[in-house]
């Protein structure tokens, strides 16, 4: 492999580690060995294991970002039409993969940010990147005349995220993905447009 | 100490270690060591390391237990003032401690759930039971005439659950105890009370 490949490849195990063990349960070790890369060449693409999973979470930010981007950027939805596809996007995702899986931000939140403060910084950078993106699709749902008179979109933006982060949590331990439909039924269904 | 003391410690070097590392991380070894417990006698208590979370997740949800009891047994407040003074408790246990830590609920559903089906489901009852303890809160709030007319209570206690826990995570990555707050003007003024 390429130096090029063997990094992507190993940032795809420990993308695969770091979402089914979390921080401290994912070792390098193993990471290196379902890639299929020697112990010593590690320390040759990232520093440290914080390094290394900062590298993972960068790529996987980026993958979620051009997601955003492509389903955001659909003028031919409405701007709720649009985030109501995203959350079907993921719905389909992890409906169609295992449940117990979920998302890095959270897992990362939850397993290393007491430990890290550069990893802690990094994750409240993605979510607040994320929120951004919410953050323009629902001023745009406000200036569409979609949301209730009385929510504010920046608000309402930042509630979303961290209440979908919640629906994952609850997917791992109900082993499906009811929670994600309810978020969808009561956030967006409800909360945003339901009592207009 | 005690059999039963010494159990009891135990517990609590558990759980202050489960919040902290999650499932994989948490050692057994530090754990004995800050309980001041011989290694050998671990198993005299507990058959496993599963079995030992299995002791904290119940204990953790007893005291939980308790203070629901306890604030949702308040009959001076009505149903939805209720629910605020339960959120405003935790926010203040939150905010006077440690930002980065949370629920162990939360914690074990991101660190275990997808390991031992055991844990999960015992997860999965946990969440159940909290639930209900909401969902009797809800139908008391609804019967009052606090709930917008659209909003189904026990749709609305899983949903809630489910944001705060996604609160909880948010409070890990940004360090503060804002997100709770953010969750309690939102899911309580917004969606439960604020557009009837």
């Amino acid at each position: 492999m390429s130096k090029i490949d063997t990094r992507a490849v190993l940032i795809d195990e420990g993308l695969k580690a770091l979402l089914s063990h979390g921080y401290e349960g994912a070792g390098i070790g193993p990471i290196l060995k379902s890639a299929g890369v020697p112990k010593g060449s590690f320390y040759h693409f990232f520093e440290s294991k914080e390094d290394f999973a900062s590298a993972v979470l960068t790529t996987y930010c980026e993958r979620n970002s051009v997601v955003r981007a492509q389903l955001f950027g659909d003028r031919s939805k409405s701007p709720l039409g649009r985030l109501r596809a995203y959350f079907e996007y993921y719905e389909n995702i992890y409906g169609a993969g295992d449940p117990t899986c979920g998302c890095l931000l959270g897992n990362l939140s939850q397993s290393i940010a007491a430990h890290s403060e550069v990893l802690r910084k990094e994750l409240n950078r993605s979510f607040t990147a994320w929120q951004e993106d919410f953050k323009s699709v629902l001023r745009e749902a406000r200036d569409a005349g979609e949301l209730p008179d009385h929510l504010e979109p920046d608000e309402a933006a930042a509630f979303l995220i961290d209440a979908y982060e919640g629906a994952l949590i609850r997917m791992k331990a109900e082993g499906s993905i009811k929670p994600l439909q309810r978020f969808r039924a009561m956030a967006l269904e409800g909360l945003l447009a339901g009592d207009k």
